[in-house]
């Protein structure tokens, strides 16, 4: 794969937009999410409100179920005690899925059993359904989704959770998703899990702090993290996704002959540096 | 879920063999793996000799790979300076895959990109493939392999992997699977991950150290963990994956109408009281 990657041209690749990426500051370091304001515009717009108006600074990650996620935001359950959430709105449509109509997607010929088609837009792992019509946003390790109750449109973007284990694709569908993490899982996948079922912790004194939750736009460049991430609807990722799906380096016996949407390794690399002038 | 288990009768239910399960000993507790002798004979043989003769006791997990898998045994690269193997043997055949005849299947009808057939034997998830008339145990969260060099043979069973990320099903048919870990996966998800691409630590200090990995047969009943798995085979674990392909609760606003092989809860219990006599 590195070889493809270093064979690829800079306009293969993208840079995050600050106004859709947060960093969240850990004890450990920095996490990097790329929001999705294409599947879910309301939840990405309050949650990039609730980022610049400092939200999440000093809450925790209260959740940790083993291969299944992390969550974060406020634990209080007593409704008047919990920390206002300043020029969010408090009620949000559920944006389980979209019309796939205008949404770019770079097809896996894969067979999926989720969902009649699976592939990428716009760097994210993407099911769609002729059928009906729609495209969502499929759970895959790094998932980042808005915890809700029973009620659909319960969601209001402050409760938020990574995928950490197999990817539960059961949810797709079925609640509201809003971004990815594109660097700093290893920061989260290591939380120590909470008790059997849930994974909330019994004790507070066990949760994570977060010590920041900030949009990148909010930094000053200084701050920020540049990233770039490989183009999904570029020859040399469909390359990567080929040398995948049919190893051929002499540790692989037996190619697979199939990938699955989240196994799909999503490049992600620091700008190069600039090239000097000749 | 539960409601289903609360409704099974005691035949449901199989106890570990103790001739076939492993105490792996951490600072945090008990991890307790269930080998799979039906699948890799000359492994699971060697692995025994190996707990026997307390061949893992002070050894480490020395990898951990975010996303994929924790690793232990010996990590020394020099042969003359590994730890010896005692009457374990140096030499082991390939088990990839086993030949499917004579071969309980409790078949998943879920589609699977990764192979023809997927299902269960034994309690292991399991791949068939009726043309090649091979069998192979899958790659799922918690599956325990035998690490190998580029040489198919090159695995005695010393350096083992549990797999902890999203299951990497294009390893299977190209390692030899071992067994499974049944309890304790809590332990190893959280080791802290090793420095990028591979995950092995550049400091010794930073491995996680094993306090000992003993056969259960070869402890006193008193310290050993008794654990009942549900049997794959029976009609209460078909309900089961029925009710998680098909969620009713009132969460669920869609069902997936399908699982994966490795979403699939594979349920363990402490073996309840005996019933008092009347």
């Amino acid at each position: 794969m590195q070889e493809l990657l270093d064979g690829s041209s800079p306009s293969d690749w993208r840079a995050l937009d600050p106004a859709n990426t947060l960093y969240m500051e850990l004890a450990g370091g920095r996490v990097v999410i790329e929001l999705a304001p294409a599947f879910a515009p309301a939840h990405v717009a309050n949650i990039r409100t609730l980022a610049h108006e400092h939200y999440w600074d000093g809450l925790s990650i209260y959740r940790s179920q083993d291969n299944f996620v992390v969550q974060f935001g406020d634990p209080t359950e007593d409704e008047k005690a919990r920390k206002p959430i300043g020029n969010a709105k408090a009620q949000l449509p559920a944006e389980f899925t979209r019309e796939s109509e205008g949404l770019a997607f770079d097809r896996l010929p894969d067979s999926d059993g989720w969902a009649p088609e699976i592939g990428f837009s716009g760097g994210f792992p993407v099911a769609r359904d002729p059928k009906s019509g729609q495209a969502w946003l499929a759970h895959c390790y790094g998932t980042l989704g808005a915890g809700r109750d029973v009620a659909a449109d319960s969601s209001n973007g402050t409760e938020l959770y990574v995928v950490d284990g197999q990817s539960p694709r059961q949810l797709d569908r079925n609640i509201t998703v809003v971004g990815r993490v594109v660097q700093g899982m290893e920061l989260l996948s290591v939380t120590p899990r909470g008790p059997q079922p849930m994974g909330f912790y019994d004790e507070p004194g066990l949760r994570t702090p977060i010590r920041s939750i900030a949009l990148a736009a909010d930094l000053p460049e200084a701050e920020r993290t540049p990233l770039q991430l490989l183009r999904t609807d570029t020859p040399v990722f469909a390359q990567v996704v080929e040398s995948r799906r049919n190893r051929k380096d002499a540790w692989y016996k037996v190619p697979a002959g199939h990938i699955d949407l989240c196994n799909v390794p999503l490049p992600v690399r620091a700008p190069p540096p600039a090239q000097p002038a000749e």
